[in-house]
Order: structure tokens, then C-alpha cells, then sequence
């Protein structure tokens, strides 16, 4: 923390605002404890209970406060440097812009005002531990942007541990010891494509999903299920892949041979989607007349091909966006909040149409 | 330079190599000058002769000389970080997979050793100047990767003189001041292209090309012009872009309305070849069977989609892994330089067919 504004800038969710530097003891008040309490639960230290330790971290982050708060200002001035370390294999990076449209709503706010983006690529969470450490001790970054928000995500309190400001990526009240950033109700934009197939008539959808540990897997799997049971349908498959181009033609060809073949198919990406699409024309059927397809993420790709992709809009672009302002006025920038977005939402494009006839 | 190996180390050119820490006098030698006129040339100081003080970089960057090499070797062992800068809008980068392609290259070397890539994107040539000069300045990198080689670049000499090893992409041999990594004979993949396309029957074969002061550019658009020539024939139209979206479906549809369709279309990236082969389609055209289109980069995408892309494989993942071993070795790394690799080479697949009847 540089100072200037409190935390919970954007994307809705955390509370208090203010010209007031954070201290210790507003952490304390706000947590009900002492500050020494205050002390041992970002630094591991004392016996709190589990319970008391969550609560001083909440009531830290949604104060903006951290421990190290003058070291990591001065670091701020020094740098103009974000960290963004991705925790995939590099070949499944390549082939999915979704990070290319992360980074470049990122840099719609980073680049005007001289920052640039330090990535790391990291095998393993051993290794991005030691990497954020690394880079925290050397001062080599005023912050970091978290993406892949999982479940019992280690990240936000090593970074708080380490003093160094963080934004997470993900659903706005996903964060527990960090301001995120997100889209509200993240699982609207799959309920409004699941509604938009059960109007045009189809019973049998499957979905492919991504790796469960991601936290935006579960949520948009659940609101499948969850718009699907309110037609009281279930799922025709649901088909668990890595994201990658293998995983979506393997998928894909399980829900093509299917003695009750799907009439539609949600994939949790557009790449995905595209390798579904190839797929289905090759094995001779057409899209959208033999089978709907809806991809996720609204890549520039779907709207080039033919047929137009039907996509699910989660505004990649504007959540960097929106991440890069928080870390920035975090850092002391002049850097305004980004407004509140919207939720996910449904595009309709070519690729979906009416289901076929029994 | 941080003693180790001279330069030159990837993807052939550049000649001498061997154990010994490079010095001005040696580069003096090679030149032919005094110890003073290479520190003239390379302050530009002095009142040396361009043609001078263009053989003295070039020796300079032949042995891997930097006059700045202790406080470089210093910096090497702090930022384990190369720079990126890239000078495009962010849209086309977001929309463009190729620079996807390009950091999973660099990044498969890069990761496994702890190294991290400082992405920067820069509007135009002043602000691109400053922010080497500050990275320079400060020590935030050990060195950088110079992307689009354009006519007359300053970057090679720009890095030279502030001391930070810098390694190009383009032709092996279009490097002047510091080491390129890049194909051999980089028209080869057009060539083939436009030879495969002659052999299929076709002789109106139009060109979508990139922007005009781009290196590659201009070395495809001659390469596509000889190919051409070769057969006693002109190309049906030349048609310059920008790489957008927007640009390609101009240029498209301005080749299928045009009196003398082109039978053939060779797209200078993948992203527009895409974008033309909807727009084919949406205007009620067959692609391949009245329309064969050939992409340029080998993108993942163009495996994925219906019909398969035909295109030129420019290996960005291969050019960038060399780039940065060759970069690593500079930095006192233990990074074997790269094996040579091939040219660009033509990828058939399923969107270019027979050239259909008169």
C-alpha cells in the first residue's frame, strides 16, 4: 500500500473508502482484536484460531492495509512494473488467446502510464511460492494481478505476507485477503445460454468444462446444472478437459458417437469451441442445423469465422482493464476506479439455432 | 555482455565465436580503427565517417562487444528479466495470436530457469527510445528481444550504446549492430506457397500483405512478386493492411467483387486468413472450390477449423526459443545456442484445391 486511497477499488464488493492512510489499529477495531493479534496473524505467528486469523486478514484486506506499507511505497516509486505469473503448461498458453486479451486490457491501462507487465510462466504452486518471494525480496514489482482464482488459493496471503499489493481475478466476492476483480453473478452468461438452447427448443445439451480446480469452472458448472434443473432437464454429458485442443476433440467426438447425440454443446472456451465446430463438419454434420454450438470468452475469432461463434461476453479485456486501475491507484497512481460491469452475457451469433426435429 | 560466449549464436550469420571475454581492441582490429573511434562510433561522439562508424558496430556486434560489458554482467546476475517492447496497438495485439505463439516460445526457455519476460507496449518511436533508456537506466533487465526488424531500425545501435545485449527477430541476416535469430531464406514459405498454387491451376492469385514498413513484409511481397514471375505471371491485385480485422474484410471483399476474381488468396497471417474465409462464405463462395486461401504463421487455430488452413509454418515458437537461449548465453547462462532451423515452409491442409474451370 502506497498511501493514498483504501482498497476494494473496482468490480463492486469490499467496503470502506477514504483519504486515510490504513493503520494497524483500524485493523484491529475493524477485527475486534488487539494489535498484536493484528501482527501474528499476517506473520503466521501466535496461536490464533484459524477463525481469528481469516477475520484480521478480511478486515486487513478490505482496509487496503498491509504489514510491509512504507517498503512496498517506496518500492512503488520505483519499479512501474506488475507482475503476471500464469500457472499453466506453456503450449496450452500459446494456443489460447484468452491470456492475449487479458494482457492486452492490461495494457490499455499499464502502457499509456510507462508500466510494463513482468510474466512468469511457473510449473507448479512450489514454484510460484518461491517466484513471488523472489520477487518481493529484490523489489523487483510494485504489485501483482492474480489470475486463476482457485479454491483454498495460498496467493492472496503470501502476498499480503510480503507486502506487496494484489488484485485477484475472479468473481468479486471470491477475494478473502485481496481485492478482486470480476464480473458480478459469474455464472449468469452460462444460465443465459443454457435458456437461450431450451427456447429454441433443445432437451439434450452437454457441457465441457475446464480443469475442476479453477474456481470459475465450478461456478459455471453449477449454473448449468442449476438452469438446466429449473427446466427440470439434466445435463446430456458433462465432459471434465484441460482446455486443450486434444481434450476438445476428444470430447467432442464422445458426444458426436453418443447413442443420444446432443443436439447442443456449451464449451467453457471459444478455442474449444472452434475445435468442436471442426469437428462436428468433418464427422459430416452441420452447425447449427445438426448440432448448436456456444463457445465462451467472445474472442475476436468467433466473430471472423463462419458460422459466427455464439458466445458467452466476459469481458477479458475490461476486467485487465479494471485490474490494472486497482493496482495502479493502489500504487499511488492517478488512476480512477473502472466503473461497475455488468455480468457475463450471452452474444448470439450463427452458431445456434432452432434443435432439430426428433 | 557478460563474458561467456561471443554472439552471433543462433540460427547461423554472424561469424566468430570461441571462450575469450571479447574486447574494443579486438573490435578495433576487425574494423580496422583505433580503440578511440570504436568508443567515438559507439558514443557517437567524434567526426566519423558513416560508412566508419557502420563497420565499427558491425564488428562490434559481430564479436558480442558492448561497452558497458562489467555493468551488464553485474546487472545479469540481479533481474533473471528480458524485455519485450512491443510498438502496435493493443487491439491488433489482443485479436493477433501470433505474439501468443511468440512468449510460449521464449517462455519455454525461459521458465525452467527462473527467468521472467517484462512486457512493455509503446504507442510510437520516442516513447520506445525513453523506455530503453530508463530500463537501461535502472537495471530492470539483462537484456532484451527486438521483434519487427523494420527498414533503418535504431533499436540495434539504440541497445548497443546503452550496454543491454539485444537479440532481433527477422532473417539471419538482418541484424547489423547486435545478433538476429531467424529463418534462412525467409521468402521460401511464399514461394512454396504461390508454386503450390500455380500447380493447382490457379493464375489469378491476389496478395492481403502487412504494413509496408515491416521487414518481412517487404521480403514476402518480393518473394510472392518473383514466384510469379517465374510462371510469366502478375499477381491479381497487392492489397496493403494493417493486420486488423477491419483491413482483411475490406481487402476481401474487394477481391470478390473485383471484374476478374482471384481464383487464389495468400493472406500475409493467419488471423486475416480466417476473417477472408468468412467473408467467402458468408458471400455464398466455397472455400476451397471457388476460392483457395493460404493463412501465414501456422497458428494453432488453423488445425482447428473447417477447412483446415492451408499456411505457412514461420515456426514463431522455435524462432522464439533460439532467441532467448541465444539471449541466455549472452547473459552467462548455460543455454546451448539453438540448431539451425529450416526455412518457412508451406503446410497444406484442406483450403486450397484445383483452380476452378473458366
Amino acid at each position: 500500500m502506497s498511501g493514498s486511497q483504501a482498497s476494494g477499488e473496482a468490480g463492486g464488493g469490499r467496503p470502506p473508502r477514504g483519504g486515510t492512510r490504513p493503520t494497524i489499529k483500524a485493523v484491529a477495531a475493524v477485527a475486534g482484536v488487539s494489535t498484536a493479534a493484528v501482527s501474528q496473524a499476517v506473520n503466521g505467528t501466535g496461536r490464533l484460531s484459524e477463525a481469528t486469523r481469516d477475520r484480521v486478514l478480511a478486515a486487513a484486506a478490505s482496509l487496503g492495509w498491509s504489514p510491509h506499507a512504507s517498503a512496498t511505497a517506496l518500492r512503488s516509486a520505483r519499479t512501474r512494473t506488475f507482475a503476471l505469473v500464469v500457472r499453466r503448461p506453456t503450449d496450452v498458453l500459446g494456443a489460447d488467446p484468452h491470456f492475449g486479451e487479458l494482457i492486452t486490457g492490461l495494457e490499455g491501462e499499464l502502457a499509456p502510464r510507462g508500466y510494463g507487465l513482468l510474466l512468469h510462466l511457473v510449473a507448479g504452486p512450489e514454484q510460484e511460492r518461491a517466484l513471488y518471494e523472489r520477487l518481493a525480496a529484490e523489489g523487483r514489482v510494485d504489485g501483482a494481478v492474480l489470475t486463476d482464482a482457485r479454491a483454498d488459493d495460498p496467493r492472496p496471503e503470501l502476498l499480503l505476507r510480503l507486502g506487496l499489493p494484489a488484485v485477484l481475478l475472479g468473481a468479486p466476492d471470491s477475494g478473502l485477503t485481496v481485492p478482486s476483480v470480476g464480473l458480478p453473478r459469474q455464472g449468469a452468461g452460462v444460465r443465459e445460454a443454457v435458456e437461450h438452447l431450451l427456447l429454441l427448443g433443445h432437451r439434450r445439451i452437454a457441457y465441457v468444462t475446464g480443469p475442476a480446480e479453477l474456481l470459475h469452472t465450478r461456478l459455471r458448472l453449477a449454473a448449468f446444472r442449476d438452469a438446466l434443473a429449473t427446466a427440470r432437464t439434466e445435463p446430456a454429458d458433462v465432459l471434465e478437459t484441460d482446455f486443450s485442443e486434444a481434450a476438445a476433440l476428444t470430447a467432442t467426438e464422445r458426444l458426436l458417437t453418443a447413442a443420444e447425440r446432443p443436439t447442443a454443446v456449451v464449451y467453457a472456451n471459444d478455442s474449444m469451441a472452434v475445435c468442436g465446430i471442426g469437428a462436428t463438419l468433418r464427422a459430416g454434420l452441420r452447425v447449427p442445423e445438426d448440432l448448436s454450438v456456444v463457445g465462451y470468452d467472445n474472442l475476436p475469432l468467433g466473430r471472423w469465422m463462419h458460422p459466427r461463434l455464439t458466445t458467452v461476453d466476459q469481458r477479458v479485456q475490461e476486467v485487465g482493464a479494471a485490474a490494472a486501475r486497482a493496482l495502479l491507484a493502489r500504487c499511488g497512481e492517478d488512476a480512477e476506479p473502472a466503473p461497475p460491469t455488468g455480468p457475463p452475457r450471452l452474444v448470439v451469433r450463427e452458431s445456434t439455432c432452432r434443435a432439430p426435429g426428433p
